[in-house]
């Protein structure tokens, strides 16, 4: 299909905004600026009063676990995990999985992101049965915790969802393997899901450096810091993305620049777990590639990738006592273009010719848009998700003036809500 | 008018969330619980599905800088204002004060503040009719930097203000004097505005202790620190707001204890300026007063009261590593309870027999809202100030499913516009 969106105030590459007309043809963005001759739209979007953005990439989230928002709050990190998270995990079941992932699906679209990176299981067909169905952007990955039974199977699963989806739903599924961190898979597992992941040519997914107690045990039972502990395990041969990265030291910068690992900060979930403040201002002038993630819904507690890009740039000024930190457009730009690298999406994250007609415009109707000096601060300091009216990820629309068109939302919060009932019974 | 709210769910004074009917009588929240028999309703306001809580108190703002919303970002703190922000301001005239109050308002109506602590100047009376019109509070303060010339008039203006205002506009508009801050104001000034304030039973609105630099050059200037410095000229006799007190010593917590000063903290602000982070947990370990505050939009760059709670739940934890540094209740506590306190306003900030009918219907369709886990923790971590549905100040009904009922949005955006393009023009 051939769309024109007409009027928009867009979001460039080099994150000057100007007034462009948008060409899609079918998946892909094929003109920018004054309409071409040839071109025939089978549908035009009145896009004035509005900013075009390119969708927004969640680089680290668990989408299923939108199921467990604000189940357990305000407690310490280990009563969080052993008393409320674990166990209700344990009970939830395929069904479970796929609501929840509807249910982020829904949050998602409303608030501006077109791909996310997911590490979850055991279900992760369920996962991309939602994808597929959303018109969403998923790279998927069944993070496995090797210390629980079974991790062998575990590992065999893994591979065959990466042959099995790896490049499905025209594309739009992408798979990685994920041992889900260094405290929850022994060092010789580890070495095992490189091997595999090299053979198979998948990229891996991994949390890292994510509290100081994670460094303090590897330490203890290691006797190395987490990333020359899990460089020699051979994972880092792989492409990697590694979520969280907070406690970080000059020798992991090396070893990070060395592999070309691409981080997935987190800002809100760190904050909230209270894990600490990542090094992203160093890592940005380290030319670093760093995306914006949210975490699951229960650390964060929402999916709201506008507000992890306003996070990234207000956090790191007053960590630095330093204004100037993270500007809006380094913070925009890790949250789209940044993203789309850290996952691995090619083509992705720019409103750009050749580039996926993933797009999002931004309504400019609001108070928090008035008056109009910078478009580009105001979406990041001042302006909400909710202010998100349309969306496109390869070339499809899947909301339009606030309307979904793939996905049942009342149906999705209906059935989100009949899994907890069952859950809360069971564990 | 009799106005019965029925179905929703209520945060109550211990911030406990239960079922109630709210029943109002002109400008008193009159009962809760079950429908008194002597009650006829005039109008009945369908809850359902929404949490009722009291309207939230922005306990520092200048509301007119809504005019210079993100026409200045991302610059060092001296730069911006002595390139930027002064030279625009010098420009300004009574309607600027006027339009740029009444965006505020809106915006500040349509994220679920109900009362707002003003300090700005010069045309303090500009906000004080919009104030009047909108059916907001307002706490008004014309904020006096004595180091400009013609500082006595100004004092004079501001005491002619608390007569002509305070208790104005059926009780909604109070009024307190204000030395914008110490390093605006020379202590000779700031005596002679203590000694006026203690004459007319004035309270005070001041900015202090917001940055490593004011109280480095407080050193040099006067051998003491901001706290003792301000003590000395007798200012804290009054009830005193002290906007920020970010950097605070061990004597300076003995000061703001021994003369009940209420602090309005600026999360939002602190970070994007990277002021630093104020002692907040200890503060409210040591039963000071707190309220929150957005500061202007010029430096935030919205008035999203929601956005504040949820920052003050979230930085407090990252910036002391411990989950536990402030609730997502102590949060929402600070955002309502904690604001009225401090700006002085006797009746509100609570859902309680007796106090003022300021209440806000948030709505819990949206996907951020489920699964109903927790409503509390939702409004603090997860929902949005988008999410507001219906407010009520002093019983009067001034928004019903986004509409709002007092101000004419669009002819206020058109204004505003117009004012910044002839501010743009003269500065």
């Amino acid at each position: 299909m051939n769309i024109l969106i007409k009027g928009a105030e867009v979001l460039l590459p080099d994150m000057s905004v100007k007034p462009q007309d948008i060409m899609v043809q079918d998946d892909k963005i094929t003109a920018l600026g004054d309409l071409q001759e040839n071109f025939i739209p089978d549908k035009i979007i009145n896009a004035r009063e509005m900013l075009a953005i390119p969708g927004l990439v969640n680089a680290h989230t668990h989408a299923s676990m939108t199921l467990l928002r604000s189940y357990a709050d305000d407690m310490a990190l280990e009563d969080w995990l052993s008393q409320k998270i674990w166990p209700i995990e344990d009970a939830m079941r395929e069904d479970d999985l796929y609501w929840g992932a509807a249910l982020a699906a829904v949050e998602m679209i409303k608030s501006g992101t077109t791909a996310f990176a997911d590490m979850y299981g055991p279900y992760m067909r369920e996962v991309a049965k939602v994808v597929a169905e959303s018109g969403l952007r998923g790279v998927l990955a069944r993070g496995i915790v090797a210390v629980a039974p079974g991790c062998m199977e575990k590992l065999a699963d893994s591979v065959s969802i990466y042959k099995e989806y790896h490049g499905a739903a025209e594309g739009r599924i992408t798979v990685m393997l994920s041992p889900h961190s260094l405290y929850t898979c022994p060092p010789d597992f580890i070495e095992k899901l490189a091997a595999e992941a090299g053979k198979i040519g998948a990229e891996v997914h991994i949390h890292m450096a994510e509290t100081i107690t994670e460094t303090e045990n590897c330490l203890k039972e290691y006797g190395k810091r987490p990333f020359p502990h899990v460089e020699a395990t051979g994972l880092f041969a792989q492409g990697t993305l590694a979520a969280h990265c907070v406690h970080l030291d000059d020798e992991d910068f090396r070893i990070i620049k060395k592999y070309n690992i691409r981080v997935a900060h987190c800002p809100g979930s760190n904050m909230k777990l209270g894990s600490g403040v990542a090094p992203v201002p160093r890592m940005l002038k380290e030319n670093i590639c760093v995306g914006l993630g949210t975490d699951g819904a229960s650390s964060n507690n929402n999916l709201d990738m506008l507000e992890e890009v306003r996070l990234v740039a207000l956090l790191h000024k007053v960590h630095d006592l330093d204004p100037l930190a993270v500007s809006a457009a380094e913070a925009i730009k890790m949250g789209t273009q940044g993203g789309a690298e850290a996952v691995g999406l090619q083509d992705v994250g720019k409103i750009a010719v050749g580039y996926k007609a993933d797009i999002v415009l931004i309504s400019r109707k609001n108070a928090p848009w008035h008056p109009r000096h910078n478009p580009l601060s105001q979406l990041v300091y001042s302006g909400s998700s909710n202010d998100v009216d349309t969306v496109l990820v390869n070339g499809q629309i899947l909301m339009e003036g606030r309307r979904l068109t793939t996905l049942d939302e009342e149906k999705i919060y209906f059935e989100a809500e009949r899994c907890v009932e069952r859950l809360l019974r069971h564990s």
